[in-house]
């Protein structure tokens, strides 16, 4: 494997700074989901945490340094999970939070990034406004601005999820893992593939919000005049030239699912795991459940990365009365 | 703290029994349920493993025992999720196992219990009725009567979750947890009694299964004539004496709740925790929503036992537009 951004030492070292509560969270078989899947399936769920997330093994790294040396104020542009893991991680070490969100974001995660007393800014516009209004507050205030993906931190705490799947007894074939800007897919590849590296790390991200995806095939960065999906927590359109080197390197594949599937994916998740998942994190389910040949008979593991849902939108996409093809 | 049927060595022992995929289970502070129960809530969560449950904790030590010098077959009567967890730990050790439960039993549950490849015989009645049954197998065939919470492996299994509360760095002031035959207030009474002694232990039943409850204050067996609550994991009607005497050494107080408060607690573990639970894990919910007053501003974990629910049936309970009440 080549050199990715990220290496052993440093994650090594990140995974001490992690709050043990967001760490060896559970990876378990879940048998119900293989008749409907047509494969072996295995889940990696980082929900049952303060946050709802996985976003906190990252924010739980960039607080500690900035604790321990760093400015005390801290600002990210966040679809929503990142600022509550973000707000949750500074509060306990008395940084100043400013999380910068699109105003359309899931109100539940916008709540909660307010009750754990973070400064809230919203912006009439998606993501890349946000990430824009965020760097303009770090220059004006001279604080740190946190760039998902971008920034090790994030990357490296996300690859301590790594850490535990290669620990783990469980042998499965392929990991899907969702795929926004790419911190997620850095960390955890970059793992598995040392580690591993005849497991498979599939990357999936909607066709309403391909870049990065389109960025990987095409070997190049590739932007998109906009975005449309539920999946909120993976709706960039910028992906990042370095994330993108890195991605390269260790992932095998990356696909684009339909909306409709991502839908599918939440109820089997709902009805045969017992699971109420964001959609990013059903995105894995969506990509079996759009080419069950590819992974027939195989064992699959999927990171179910976040559950922040506002209900309303969550009983809409997991009403069975409802045809998933016209949400 | 007076001697109960447990000890120290043979939980300790107990734990190396079980597979870890059922161990270390999520324990957090859920701040989304502080303002709506006016106290800080911890949630212990044991619905993210194959079974659903916390149940496999016991029926792991079982199976093992079986498999290493008792009869290769065994049989148990279970409202679903102890057949379930049997049917697991049987069929990973070559045993041969037979659940007995009753027809009305949640349906997913008896699907489980079916696909895990045990042998399932229904009865026409309820769960005192399916132990009966189970013991006349047991005679007939010479087999191993699995009895919850009277067999001291199930308090044993269950009671390793009290170990991983006291070893936790978490500070709660009282512990919930759902009482049916006992072995989980049993296990995790013991355990937390003996370590943190200052910290309450209270039990939670449903009004409509009071059988145990009733027995506790009345420090006497009592029985009832019949059942009527949605709780189906905790709905017997004639408590074991042995595990009531050392209910009434270790738990400081039992409350019943009614139906209304349980489908209010499912709801509040759906809405502000993203939770998924069947209703005898709302039990401790439903106390606090009860008795508000008496946790006000208390820390209080509540076990969140088992996430095993028609979705039929869990859809109605948690229908925003249908009134607890009417249920």
């Amino acid at each position: 494997m080549q050199q990715t951004r990220l290496d052993a030492a440093r994650i090594g070292a990140a995974r001490q700074l992690i709050d043990p509560v967001f760490l060896d969270t559970p990876l378990y078989r879940c048998e119900a989901l293989d008749p409907g899947l047509g494969c072996a399936v295995s889940i990696k769920l980082e929900t049952a945490n303060p946050v709802r997330s996985f976003k906190a093994r990252g924010t739980e790294v960039v607080a500690s340094l900035l604790a321990a040396r760093g400015p005390r104020a801290v600002v990210c542009a966040s679809a929503g999970n990142l600022g509550q893991a973000l707000a949750w991680s500074g509060r306990g070490r008395g940084l100043d939070v400013t999380v910068v969100a699109p105003r359309h974001a899931t109100a539940a995660k916008l709540d909660r990034i307010r009750a754990l007393g973070a400064r809230l800014e919203l912006v009439d516009g998606d993501h890349e406004l946000a990430r824009d209004l965020a760097a303009a507050i770090a220059r004006r205030d001279g604080i740190r601005l946190l760039e998902d993906s971008l920034d090790l931190e994030t990357c490296e705490g996300a690859a301590t999820i790594g850490l535990e799947l290669v620990d783990s007894a469980s042998s499965f074939d392929t990991v899907l893992v969702a795929l926004g800007g790419g911190a997620l897919a850095t960390g955890v590849g970059h793992v598995v593939k040392s580690s591993r590296p005849d497991v498979e790390v599939v990357c999936v991200q909607p066709l309403g919000a391909p870049a990065m995806t389109r960025s990987w095939h095409e070997r190049r960065v590739v932007t998109t005049e906009s975005t449309n999906t539920i999946a909120d927590g993976v709706a960039g359109r910028h992906p990042i030239p370095a994330v993108l080197d890195d991605l390269l390197l260790i992932v095998d594949d990356a696909v684009l699912v339909t909306e409709a599937s991502i839908v599918a994916g939440m109820r089997m998740l709902l009805d045969h795991a017992g699971l109420v998942v964001e959609p990013s994190a059903a995105l894995g389910i969506a990509a079996i459940l759009e080419d069950r040949d590819r992974f027939a008979d195989r064992h699959v593991l999927t990171i179910v990365c976040g559950g922040n849902v506002d209900l309303d939108a969550y009983r809409r996409w997991t009403d069975p009365a409802v045809d998933p093809s016209l949400l």
